[in-house]
């Protein structure tokens, strides 16, 4: 069986076992057997707990083994000691994928360290993969699966996350949305590069994130991924980057985590994007996910604020883009809308055209952004813009989304104000890049601009 | 008249004249007038308008002349062209404090920085001080004052803060949250020193920010900063620190700009804490009114995931903090609640504790925090922490506040998941710092510790 055939019976399941289902469900009870349910799994349910009949009206069984049909993957949520005879008892029953919840193996002491080895060496012989110890399991919008203990909500988003931690699986934390994932825990079989290898052709995957602790086998994950990098945009948050930092992996996922330099080498050479914190990992994937390529570092900032604009300018500089310089002729069409007291350059202060124009807020953002983005010299756009009163009156999001569709330059928004939380809606069913703050649009877009420099 | 008086007739005005009030109201309009009368502000009102007897029930006047009472302040919402004449009519009814919200002075061509000058030397004449031009005027929610033409509310938050731009002004951006507020736009008359005189001993305010584009009389701000910082905490972000950024400046504010390097050495030897970004502006305000002095580098972690604590441990090294080492006493105690299984170090792993121990999260939470915060070693506490379904189950509000009461440590808290911001609410009630990442609560922490070592 090829990897991406493995790694699909775990993201695809036609069956699970749930072994060690608690009796316990409801608010607080963190049921993992409850959560399957309401996310309405398709396949079929085999709870395993000898202590009980049926939990939520589904039937349980009291082994593995008695379970009659085919188990394509085995969920073992367990406690510690018990895990080693559940593995043992899926390789008696021919599952061919493991998901190991508990902690206490690799990050644990020597002894667990040594337990890990002598389960997942039993898995091997009988042809198992093994997805942890240590992990949350997986997530699947399009197969409505997630093994989570938490009721997260399935969203079909076309990015893949194989992270080491519950901490960046889909709905536990903010800062991650994807419509896949692949918690690898401790990484003790399957690893970055199956999931890379499962991703590779996926059609619903086409922005992947990886969250990185360490590795055991960093030359065959740096041959998948310079592969699959050709494809798909790979977005990589390393942790554990200091050396205090490594020592703290030790009890948590007992990664081997080797030097951060080696890493900054590694993917620089395979093209993969390198994030340098959580809410970095989430600006990238944002904007890769939603923008055409970024062909050069100008850009036109178009600003409700002029301390925006000046903000902007800073941060562009020092996210090393460039303010355009804009055409006698842009300079020309947006002078038309403003009073002849106001200079006119490249950052564009809105509000006194908007004043003054006498348009509607919307139909000046539309015009001031098919000027600047119809000029040869911008590659990029930055608007600021705040959401002041009733939502209505300050929404560009259908002057943004036209702008894109004729000129296909990407255009990055920091969106502020009281009502900002009704428009970032809007941005979000439009696919618009939106950020809460300028140095975040402006470093996304300068990551953006990179990748195209390196691809 | 004392520099703190005049300014005090900008933020406690008795009566107010709105010159140039327009007769449209309601959604939209972006009435000032309207906004004075929904924040029920209780001094006399007089709109002038040539054209309308009333608006929205107030009687109106055709001129300042024609005001029978004494005037404290005028709010002078004119169109450009009308402003001169204006401040011509103020200096002759004697009116002390002029506002003037229009743009297109310093901040315009040439005839306009002379149109600046021209305005100012009248006003100066008649002894009257003038904020702006280019400005949202005043906020002081200690009065029921705001004259911005958005219907902001007032909230009684200890902090003052003077900017250079509405995007600074409470309510216009989430990231400024203050009690009361200054926007001396252009700066031409009212600056930076005056506010800093004004806020010195004013009680209502613990902390103050400033936004600052550029200033004319530096030698006067350090002399007024120094002594005020001595008294509060003065926490600024300059923008403009680029070349680039300050050639923006010149068509925002027309402010002097100055070396981005000579604002460092100013800052640093007046004893004002120095903020990158709004962000981080936001951050320092949140730690600096909330938190008890932290008089070493040495950070305890407790996180609910342990990829948390790996991250934490990065951020603390980059932010120039170490990660404590517990005593013997502190690691015993803490090793109490844990399986045997499980390392115990710093960062501490809250999750198997919470799982094993059997303890409601918040009674854990308490236990660990009361533990780290006895330490002798350590100067400040990051807390990790998931709010995983319903947030009643992983609220630690009141576990953190009996910590804080009882050992008067500063702690800081990254709280995430999907139920955070019903956690945050009661954060905010009880006065405990919670931050939206890791790196920005590690970076609040490490700039607590920065000014109690330049104290």
């Amino acid at each position: 069986m090829d990897v991406s055939r493995q790694i699909g019976l775990f993201m695809e399941p036609a069956s699970i076992a749930v072994i060690g289902a608690s009796k316990r469900t409801g608010d607080g009870s963190l049921s993992v057997l409850e959560n399957l349910l309401r996310n309405k799994f398709k396949g079929n349910l085999y709870p395993i707990n000898p202590e009980a009949d049926s939990i939520l009206g589904v039937k349980v069984f009291p082994s593995v083994m008695a379970v009659p049909g085919n188990i394509d993957l085995a969920l073992i949520t367990t406690p510690r000691h018990a895990v080693f005879e559940s593995v043992k008892d899926c390789s008696r029953k021919g599952v061919k994928a493991i998901i190991i919840v508990a902690q206490g193996f690799a990050d644990g002491h020597e002894d667990g360290k040594k337990l890990q080895a002598d389960i997942l060496e039993t898995a091997k012989k009988s042809g198992a993969r093994v997805l942890g110890p240590n992990t949350i399991g997986v997530y699947n919008a399009f197969h409505s699966l997630s093994t989570s203990f938490l009721g997260v909500k399935l969203e079909k988003i076309p990015i893949g996350i194989i992270s080491q931690s519950g901490l960046f699986f889909p709905g536990h934390c903010e800062f991650i949305f994807a419509g896949k994932a692949l918690d690898i825990g401790n990484g003790g079989d399957v690893n970055f590069a199956d999931g890379l290898e499962y991703f590779e052709n996926d059609p619903e995957t086409k922005v992947i994130l990886l969250h990185i602790e360490g590795m055991m086998d960093g030359r065959r994950f740096a041959e998948v991924a310079k592969r699959v990098a050709k494809k798909k945009t790979i977005i990589a948050l390393k942790t554990g980057a200091s050396t205090e930092g490594a020592k703290a992996i030790q009890s948590h996922t007992g990664s081997l985590v080797g030097d951060n330099r080696i890493y900054d080498a590694i993917f620089r050479q395979c093209g993969v994007i390198r994030a340098g914190n959580m809410e970095e990992l989430y600006d990238l994937a944002k904007i890769f996910l939603f923008s055409s390529p970024m062909k050069g570092k100008r850009i036109a900032v178009l600003s409700m604020s002029g301390a925006g604009g000046v903000i902007a300018t800073d941060a562009c500089v020092k996210s090393n883009l460039e303010i355009a310089s804009l055409s006698p002729e842009t300079l020309e069409e947006i002078r038309k809308h403003f009073p002849p007291w106001v200079p006119i350059y490249n950052p564009i202060d809105l509000w006194t055209g908007f004043q003054i124009s006498g348009y509607p807020y919307e139909e000046l953002v539309q015009k001031m952004l098919n000027a600047v983005a119809e000029d040869q010299n911008v590659d990029a756009i930055l608007l600021i813009s705040g959401v002041l009163t009733n939502h209505s009156l300050w929404n560009p999001t259908a002057a943004i989304r036209q702008t894109i569709n004729t000129y296909h330059k990407p255009i990055a928004c920091w969106m502020y104000g009281p009502e900002r939380k009704d428009v970032l809606s809007d941005f979000e069913e439009e696919n618009i890049p939106a950020f809460p703050s300028c140095e975040r649009a402006v470093n996304a877009l300068s990551k953006l601009n990179l990748a195209w420099e390196n691809r």
